[in-house]
């Protein structure tokens, strides 16, 4: 039977201030991307998201950022290889903490944001955080974009490497996804959507903008937990999967 | 024969900022007080004092506190007992993780600051930092200050408690300390400090500054790394003790 | 006539984390209290609701607070004079700059959440606010509670207070607010609000939780912007006075 | 007679931390560039150090920076035009408020660090700063690098820009700087950079590293007050600028 994982971003608010429906999406998703303080999350408001995951065995992993709450984590930041080292390793061990606390653990990573972008090219930061993964003596798996920098790097390590597709993103015919700058780059309807993830994962492919047919390997599907909907599009691509026969479990 | 641990906080940089030699307290000291980012300490910076107490062989300790860079961590902040246990299982769970990357562990937790002074009487704040450590898998020993609020909290979950007494601070005939805003309340000479070290570690007692003798039980000592001649003074101390025939080394 | 000022919270969100309906509230209210970057706003979102406010013809006031972005301003943090008066210069200036760039002016202060509670009572802090205050050229008037130690600190500088009452918030017999720990604390139909204002405004007294009628003399009414109902409660206020024949307007 | 300015970084501290030694350097300089709290400076240290500016009549410019304490402004942020704009604007108000209680006013604006040299050439952020500066009423001057792109985009909205010179830095053929991470890029003699500078200001040009000989016109001598001897060095550009005839003063 084919299986595949959901990951959505969660614990995205901090102190106050919430972004999304944290408690609507962990009924949802398998695998809780949560924030780590530097972009988003404080340590009380993390903690109740790992304690909700768990609660539902939902799989916590570390949404590691640049130091940037001001900017959300969105902008690049030219950090040196040292610090960015040091920074993905303290806020995954602080995260790991907060899911001790809730009786669960942290297993995997994945960058947040800008970050995320630049390491799928910049190879000095992509390094950066491969080591900081590889120095937890755990193992780390870490989540992200198949063919990227990151994941040459973090293989270079002996990190597994955990490939995702995007729900709701146009892909450009060589398999990359189109730039939220340009129109058509993010897409809003649940029933397109749930069919376009329903593809990805039991044919292992997808239709490019151009219309051109476009393979894609993914253990796990990104649903977005923030934008207007976000709820119904990851309950109608979880509906979806489950129809056509698909197991949605986390992949590690 | 008789034995001392000798601690003192390290790691209180912030970015290009520095406080104190830690390089040269590290040739000196048994526990390295290391802080979290709350009150000072950005991850480059911990990670490598982690690495050179590592190298040394000198214990890490998680010094934590509240969310204040502004002020140092000096400055009584009226948290809710559930943003405070948070607050300190992150900052443990982050320098675990750097400590970790530096090849040693955190071996025990201390509060900084005003943390440390109110939980001296203040029972929420401190059964909030007791239930914080607990909630650590490893049932980390506090160092902190013997008849607190704070160890009660702590002995109650069972937490093993490191009482601490301070090389150069004045004692009142009660064993509290003279506060900082009197005058004397802070030694300065490292020979009558020395000696005064060497009297509580070997006789178990002190002399309060109305000339009285007082009991002093303390596994620890703690020298200041940051004031001026604070060097001279951790190392006439440690000459001192040594010369006594007390071995110097961690309590855990 | 009579007349009156309305006043709100506004601009308390942070980067990408909103807080309140800005918009719609700007379009009830004749003063707005913008937040100063320490308990929440973000430059590029202050001045954006700075713009929105001078559009509409709405008071820029300043609602400064303690420096504590996680705690959103409300606790109480042991701040030195010195410190708590440069920090409400710092922020008073940040603003006046902001507002200045949307072609307004800074008309006011207003402390927040709980430097505002603190300095009803606290002494030290009071005239360090005050201080702040009186240190700008302009000599702005400062919004709060009749009876308040920051009125008399404020007042023996020359500096003009306005004092006002709360829309939603019950009061004790003695003329103060009920706790927010204790049940009945805070009002939620729109039509009782709206009555109790008007009596307060039109007659100058209000009816104690115990029954009895208390006297009260506000220049301005605070209704809050981002509680559940915040836009129909402050809009059922506002229609109220305008049919009982007050007018609202700023009060500077 | 000849007059030049003399210009050095202070109030770069935050909190606990100090760097650089400010009383001693604003016994020489003309001009103080004061952080503005984005990559230093807490609100109480601003004010200290613009007491002492006002009371030794130093002139106070504002030097503005990305947000990033924990970089010190030193590392490149991708940051909108529209958040820049008004994170310059924000700095330069708390700095006037701050200044303003000194006695004294803020007379210029000089960006920082990473800031300082990305919009040299990068035409967006250089064109948000010049706009926030223009957006101030005062209509301040900004002092830079002649050549850069920033100067071309506050000329074009009507700003005084003020070209500055480096005291300790080398000089490629083409009158730009040499990199600081080749060797060479910045000196270290006292007597070796009074004479390089009293060539520039007397005689208008330098030395380049091939020996070239280049034309260079400076309004402002820029001296730095962190490095290990800046005193020292500042004070010997000083006294040899004033041994030479030259007048120190402030530009505006």
């Amino acid at each position: 039977m084919t299986w595949v994982d959901l990951n959505a971003d969660l614990g995205e608010g901090f102190g106050v201030w919430r972004l999304g429906d944290d408690e609507a999406m962990l009924g949802i998703v398998t695998s809780a991307n949560v924030a780590c303080g530097f972009h988003a999350g404080d340590p009380a408001g993390l903690l109740r998201v790992c304690q909700a995951a768990a609660d539902r065995g939902v799989r916590i992993g570390a949404q590691v950022s640049y130091r940037d709450l001001a900017g959300f984590g969105r902008r690049f930041i030219d950090a040196t290889a040292e610090d960015l080292r040091a920074d993905v390793v303290y806020q995954i061990g602080a995260l790991q903490a907060l899911a001790r606390a809730a009786g669960s653990t942290v297993g995997y990573v994945k960058p947040h944001g800008a970050l995320y972008n630049t390491i799928v090219t910049h190879r000095e930061q992509a390094a950066a955080v491969a080591d900081a993964v590889r120095s937890m003596d755990t193992g780390l798996p870490v989540l992200g974009l198949a063919g990227s920098v990151f994941f040459e790097e973090a293989e270079k390590r002996g990190l597994r490497t955990v490939a995702e597709a995007f729900a709701d993103r146009a892909y450009r015919p060589d398999g990359q996804l189109v730039s939220r700058r340009e129109p058509g780059a993010v897409l809003h309807d649940p029933a397109v959507i749930a069919e376009r993830v329903a593809t990805m994962v039991t044919g292992g492919q997808l239709t490019a903008v151009d219309g051109s047919t476009v393979p894609v390997r993914a253990e796990s599907v990104c649903v977005h937990g923030d934008s207007p909907g976000a709820v119904r599009i990851a309950a109608a691509v979880a509906d979806r999967l489950r129809a056509d026969g698909v197991e949605l479990r986390a992949f590690c």
